[in-house]
């Protein structure tokens, strides 16, 4: 291959060169804060599930700390975000929270173990057996976590008793669907754009049904949605029927808050919905402590 | 020292094992997207500078891709922030703005290098020559940015000629300063809860003084505040100035939009308004692409 003269061939030296980051400066690797990820073997899920951990830096005042748990489902994509969050809020010099673990569950099979129900009906009520064959394990992944994961956490890590569920999508359905079905496992619910639409608005009919009006849910819990469908879609319409819902049972200690985000896009909304689910369960957290 | 009977002694080896993360489980280090930190020495600021700089991962479809960038002030409070934002948001899942290269830049001297004139006067107009001494820098630091980092930034990675400049207070002073003095240097600019306080409101002034009526900036100007000092409060009374003047000068070609955080604290509004700025920077990026 005698693509340049012998004379030219220095060129491609040149090149790489000035292609290479910093010329005459010191290049090091910036140091983001440390988390880990730790393998462990679940006996309900029959599989190796990684696990995304991250540790509020402490100093030597915080030696004996516990901290809060957020647990974050799809953590392939909201980790390392919710990290940020509660790493940067709990700032002394920004104190909007506490400090606080974050624990990440990136998925395997996402539609088995974030559905409430075996459907395969899609989006638009029609079947789609590609999609979502085996769905309907999210009470066997609730055992999973109430059972194996959240035992596993609060041996090793410095925990304290408050725990919140972050799920966005499927994993919005499951926050709703863990609050009511083990509303006791968790002290906050985060339900970012649930899918609500999932198996004939199976979790709106279930919400109606189990809370019984004037009732005690002594719970914290955010929802919301973006743009799905456009202003008039059902998945719209789901949400503030959820809403309507809520209202309507009066329930005695439930704290919630309904966000509609017209301009973000069903991918784009948990970002800053992640951002106001943290404000607002922790908005008395000041004047509190 | 005895204050354990020989025979309890095993017991301080069984607590040390129980508090170490992850029993019979394996465990990783977590791998966040890399940047890295350059030092570069500035004639003009005589003094050796870190640069944090992130660039998007690239698959072999973005091999001879270029990216925009985006400098953004204060480094070590929301460099890592803007990074998380700008990888999320360009993801093909998420596409709502391009890959794009973040730059960080950590102070040395944030009030001399920030701030547009010196002055003693602090935000209730009292001398403090003990905060402030040094202050006034912001032109040099400007042309440290137009003569030595940029060029550095487009000579080592790849860049294209389309530049964000993100500051947050003092930040956001400079970035409405930059606008005003060198409005070519960038051709987006964030200024989120800018200190217009500064010297008697001289930036308010210099906005008044500076744009002539019906002239020509084609630039995208995203600008907001939180609660500081409340609703009533002269700082936010200066935002909304700053707005009232940018819409009597009908400027030909200026896209800018201000948001006012309510909620919102001087340390917590940076989050969501960058998110906010990025959105509105590149609403029309998907439709355009």
């Amino acid at each position: 291959m005698k693509l340049l003269p012998y004379s030219f061939r220095w060129l491609s030296v040149v090149v790489v060169f000035v292609a290479l980051p910093a010329q005459a400066q010191h290049t090091q690797t910036y140091t983001y804060p440390s988390s880990e990820v730790v393998t462990i073997h679940s006996k309900l899920l029959k599989e190796e599930r990684k696990i995304y951990v991250h540790c509020p830096k402490v100093d030597s005042a915080d030696v004996n700390k516990r901290f809060p748990v957020v647990y974050v489902m799809d953590g392939d994509n909201h980790f390392a975000l919710l990290a940020q969050y509660v790493d940067y809020l709990s700032r002394p010099d920004v104190s909007a929270m506490p400090k606080t673990i974050v624990i990440g569950i990136p998925n395997t099979k996402r539609t088995r173990d974030l559905t409430p129900t075996n459907s395969l009906l899609n989006y638009e009520g029609k079947p789609d057996s590609s999609s979502y064959q085996g769905s309907g394990g999210n009470e066997n992944f609730l055992q999973f976590m109430a059972t194996e994961l959240i035992p596993m956490i609060d041996k090793n890590y410095k925990t304290r008793p408050y725990k919140i569920f972050a799920g966005h999508s499927f994993g919005g359905l499951s926050s709703l669907n863990c609050l009511l079905t083990h509303p006791d496992l968790f002290d906050a619910y985060i339900a970012i754009s649930p899918s609500l639409w999932w198996d004939k608005e199976y979790l709106l009919k279930m919400t109606d049904e189990t809370l019984k009006t004037g009732s005690a849910l002594n719970k914290a819990f955010f929802f919301s949605d973006g743009n799905e469908g456009r202003a008039n879609s059902f998945f719209h319409k789901d949400l503030v029927t959820l809403e309507a819902t809520l209202a309507k049972k009066k329930l005695k200690g439930l704290d919630y808050r309904y966000k509609h985000y017209p301009t973000e896009t069903h991918m784009t909304e948990p970002v800053v919905a992640y951002f106001d689910a943290l404000r607002f369960i922790f908005k008395d957290w000041e004047k509190h402590r």
